[in-house]
């Protein structure tokens, strides 16, 4: 059997050498795997690959590729792999990322909801002012709002629910109760969000989505409401951010509109907004969470 | 029945008027509720005072209470009550903090842990560098080692186990297992910590401790090692951190060996250091806890 695999990347969290099959080679002694670090690299092989691990595939790719059979790519979002014209190529998408995205967004709603800036802003002065978090409330009290709640949103749902807060889940259908946790649909919206002291976006990026979250709905939510956006830039763009900015609490951006989010952005200078690079993934475990998922791919498509 | 109380303080958390009791009133509709607002106003009344709530009693209170039967303290560190000398009076400490300072204990290790430092630079440079993050790890993946594991330590290790980290609490005696985490004695630090990938002290303030954790043991722990103080400065002293700091990932000090800490301090310079000013039970949540707490006591003096 023979795997290519183009899974370059400038960010090092994702950009997956020979080194990083280590586990694969060792669970497939037999497996011919072919790395690419290039395009054209992959292109003057792809008359025969059957198998492809991807970042991406544009459309074009599909017609240098007659024996295509499987396209796996870590990503969880839809964006970057072209639908087959053919419909013949099976799309495997990465499922591991509910973990890595749930410890960054608990981190993201801890460093908002206790006033983390506030600390920043005492350390640098050398201060040592016991009234500036005065308003900090417990997580565990609160009542934190999930939109789109499919496989990572659960997962956020499931560590920010230890805490003690509550969490409802909204998505497009299925209402009802989810591991103790209660989920509305999109409709439910403007009766959800009067409760919500967080409301976190993890919505894919489509057409969909567009504007998503509007300044309507956001005004439907507590004043000091903090959101937090870890899907996709486009649900929550800077626009609405900046025509609500002095409504909330705060925004915790890990995804933006435009990314990279240019440095002329107004978005960097609201006081209340934190904003990270895309960057809830970024851990080491990366990539080595999706070899693990190769494998028991491959072990599955051998047994069947 | 009559209660006094000199729960007056400079931090708006802790300051309790008469307001805050209003629990207390309803729960005890007869009792007579006597707010101090300073040592004056209580000591002019202090002959005939048997239950007292307050912050601080001074050991030459003692000879001014002659009828004192209770003093009940929000505070569970044993500092700011003096022994009594005739040992009559009962003194109660409060017992509710362990779930906030376990939510400010997880979210300095999230800060810590996901870099957030390195993202406020990333922000404050406006840049969008998806490689300043690339060394996290989960800390799902990462053991912690809480020194100090009663009440509190305890409940920091139940928060922090549901990332699925390892934990590890040390005490003085009494080794062995509790609610699924490992408790190992302070005689095997030398094993335990170099196993550690974050160290949480959360120790009480009394000579026991003085100068705890050394710079010798601190070199046990993995480099890299990130430290923090949620329990009392004695225990990880300035002179310590300065010593350590570069054989460290960082130290999030919420207690001080001098508080408040001077702003002259070479502490507040350290890149890898982050100090809040012992605010880890800073929430509003604070004075209907304690008030809660003296309810359930009196409920449970008049009951037997």
């Amino acid at each position: 059997m023979e795997l290519h695999t183009c899974l370059w990347s400038d960010v090092a969290a994702f950009d997956f050498a020979s080194d990083d099959f280590h586990a694969l080679q060792q669970a497939f002694p037999s497996l011919n795997l072919v790395v690419h670090d290039n395009a054209d690299s992959f292109l003057a092989a792809a008359a025969s690959v059957a198998w492809l691990l991807t970042w991406e595939f544009p459309e074009a790719w599909y017609a240098s590729c007659p024996n295509l059979q499987t396209i796996m790519t870590p990503a969880s979002g839809r964006d970057w792999i072209a639908a087959d014209p053919s419909s013949q190529v099976e799309v495997v998408h990465g499922t591991f990322h509910g973990p890595m995205m749930a410890e960054s967004a608990l981190s993201a709603l801890l460093y908002m909801n206790h006033q983390m800036p506030l600390m920043l802003q005492n350390h640098a002065d050398r201060a040592w002012d016991r009234n500036l978090q005065q308003n900090s409330r417990l997580l565990g009290n609160q009542c934190v709002v999930i939109v789109g709640f499919g496989r990572i949103g659960q997962a956020f749902g499931q560590l920010i629910g230890t805490t003690g807060a509550e969490v409802i889940g909204v998505r497009r259908s299925n209402p009802g109760e989810l591991d103790g946790m209660q989920v509305r649909t999109v409709s439910d919206l403007p009766e959800v969000l009067p409760s919500a002291d967080h409301v976190i976006l993890v919505l894919p990026g489509d057409n969909s989505t567009d504007h998503f979250l509007t300044p309507e709905l956001i005004r439907l939510c507590k004043p000091g409401v903090y959101l937090y956006n870890f899907g996709r830039g486009n649900a929550l763009t800077t626009d609405t951010v900046l025509e609500v900015a002095c409504d909330i609490g705060g925004a915790f951006l890990d995804v933006t509109d435009v990314e990279p989010l240019p440095s002329d952005s107004q978005l960097w200078q609201l006081p209340n907004v934190m904003i990270t690079p895309h960057s809830s993934c970024i851990y080491q475990e990366y990539k080595a969470n999706f070899v693990a998922e190769v494998i028991r791919h491959l072990q599955s498509e051998t047994r069947s």
